[in-house]
């Protein structure tokens, strides 16, 4: 548990969750928005209260605003108050690290954060003290930082339940640029390629290019943001997809190189970690035959859960034209034949 | 019903589903795979009987094979069956056309056929009367096919119970090229990028690299094949994606730009067209809190058929290390409001 007085400046769906799982600990919270209104639905929210206390006494701040906004608000936190540390919850760190500098301002009392809690839900109502439960929550200090602040900071990371992964600034954002940042852009490449084709041409759309494209339907004002506070890390991951492009391009003429690659991607695709960290050869997938109609989903869960399977993960193959669906069920490989016994038995037609 | 016998070659999930639906409605089907105990398997599922029958007495012969092998096979079996009309199930058409001109082979009695039903499922013991079932299927044909050999065709494709979309070879292998194969490559892309990265980065991977890296993990075989035969159309759209990577290089300077762009991408990626035809503007998701134990989601889905409300989707938030889910239940916009009134009552913890 946190001991001193704690602001959060921005109570938005991050930053009020972060108050309820330090109000929830007893740590005194105290909210602010540029909206009070947020701030007082993130305080009904059990998020903490709305006021502004003596800077003096305050020990630690986050800021958790957007990304544009943040160099310059953790800037004059750290001058409002004089001995807090203060951390932020965006997703890039470097541009707060150069305004800092750039303002001579020291780097002692400051910490990044990054608690990797995607969503895309907003605002305070849905603030949820669990929100950051069994994530990760990156800290990244630069070497001027005090080993007190760094501390602090892990403090709340720990009250909110995260696991910690510390790194510098640099790596942070190089980091974020190669699994968050180019993926999106890859993603908005792909669905910004569309205006230049036929519209009929989208009647053949499967699902393959609406899962490249899903997050490419996210705000563009916060990737705009987020990918202008990341540039250089950015560009230099860009260029290097620009070579493999290339590359690609020339093994249309030469299938064996083209297959090489084809099999790195799906190599370095499998290898990204699953859920709950475990590897996905952990994991099975079982596929189920399923009519589209109310209540079939709840009979098929009935049998599951009779057969005391846990399920991990579900998705129903998502089909433009058809009625008939099927359904894949991600259990831990060893529950997946207790799995098809039980649909089998129930009369289910199993797929695999 | 078509009441000519028809051969089909390749007795994969495919082949042999096309044999089950034809055989269903009466047709007389001949099976045939290079690995006779595949054909076996699809006679057993009911796909049609394993053998050759008088050449001349056949009527259609279906190439259902990988595409490498797919010219020379169509070549061969206009050869071999003298009345025969001849179609593939390939996603690539004009490598095809090429290899019958190239050998002075009439194209009357070719017609491009494909049916888009992607399933992760492969071989014979999956086949399906339904897999094509409400679902797109292309009749490609040239200006030389005769009229009856297209209509045959046409006949095959309701037999399976598609609907049908008819365009030239070139402007299918355009279309394709764009909504599927570029896609593809993007994928691969994204994920052969992480090999240059250090590994403890994957660390801060998140649900957005896994589903832009999803179809990534296909077979490298199968794609380096569908590629190369379609590699001229898939040059000229991969020119086009390099083009607007510049862009986006150049943008990363230039916030305006940028942040056009990345509109640009969210708009085409929500026109993609949606379930069973509809905009996705027509569906709601309503998200609420699970606890991921035994159980849970059939107490979910129970509350839900009891609301009789029809699930269109279901996708539990993948999260690598996280215990507490969300699931997304995708419904009818008109049916969401019943849906979140009996989640809610049923003491679940919604998040909208």
């Amino acid at each position: 548990m946190i001991e001193v007085p704690v602001v959060i400046i921005g109570a938005g769906l991050v930053g009020a969750s972060i108050g309820c799982a330090l109000t929830r600990e007893g740590t005194k919270v105290h909210l602010q928005d540029r909206e009070r209104s947020h701030a007082v639905v993130a305080a009904s929210r059990g998020g903490g209260v709305v006021d502004d206390p003596d800077p003096e006494s305050v020990g630690l701040v986050v800021v958790a605003i957007p990304p544009e906004a943040i160099p310059t608000v953790v800037n004059q936190s750290l001058e409002k108050y004089p001995y807090a540390t203060v951390t932020d919850v965006g997703s890039v760190k470097g541009q707060i690290v150069e305004d800092l500098i750039l303002n001579n301002v020291g780097l002692a009392r400051y910490v990044g954060s990054h608690p990797m809690a995607g969503s895309h839900l907003t605002g305070p109502i849905t603030a949820n003290a669990d929100l950051f439960l069994d994530r990760t929550w990156v800290i990244a200090a630069s070497e001027e930082t005090s080993a007190d602040s760094v501390e602090l900071v892990r403090q709340l990371a720990t009250s909110c339940g995260s696991r910690i992964i510390e790194m510098s600034i640099d790596e942070h954002d190089e980091a974020v640029a190669q699994v968050s940042h180019v993926p999106q852009i890859m993603s908005s490449l792909t669905a910004a390629h569309l205006r230049q084709i036929p519209k009929e041409h989208l009647l053949l759309a499967g699902q393959g290019i609406r899962d490249v494209t899903r997050i490419a339907g996210s705000d563009p004002e916060l990737w705009q943001q987020i990918i202008t506070a990341n540039c250089s890390a950015i560009r230099k991951e860009l260029e290097g997809v620009r070579k493999d492009l290339d590359l690609v391009l020339s093994a249309l003429d030469d299938p064996d190189l083209l297959e090489d690659f084809l099999a790195d991607g799906r190599d370095w695709a499998r290898s990204l970690p699953g859920k709950h960290g475990l590897d996905r050869a952990d994991y099975e997938i079982v596929i189920v035959q399923i009519p589209d109609e109310p209540g079939s989903l709840a009979r098929l869960f009935k049998a599951i859960e009779d057969a005391g399977v846990n399920v991990e993960d579900v998705s129903i193959e998502h089909d433009p034209q058809r009625t008939v669906g099927f359904l894949s069920i991600q259990v831990e490989s060893d529950t997946a034949e207790t799995l098809r016994r039980a649909i089998s038995a129930n009369g289910w037609s199993l797929r695999t």
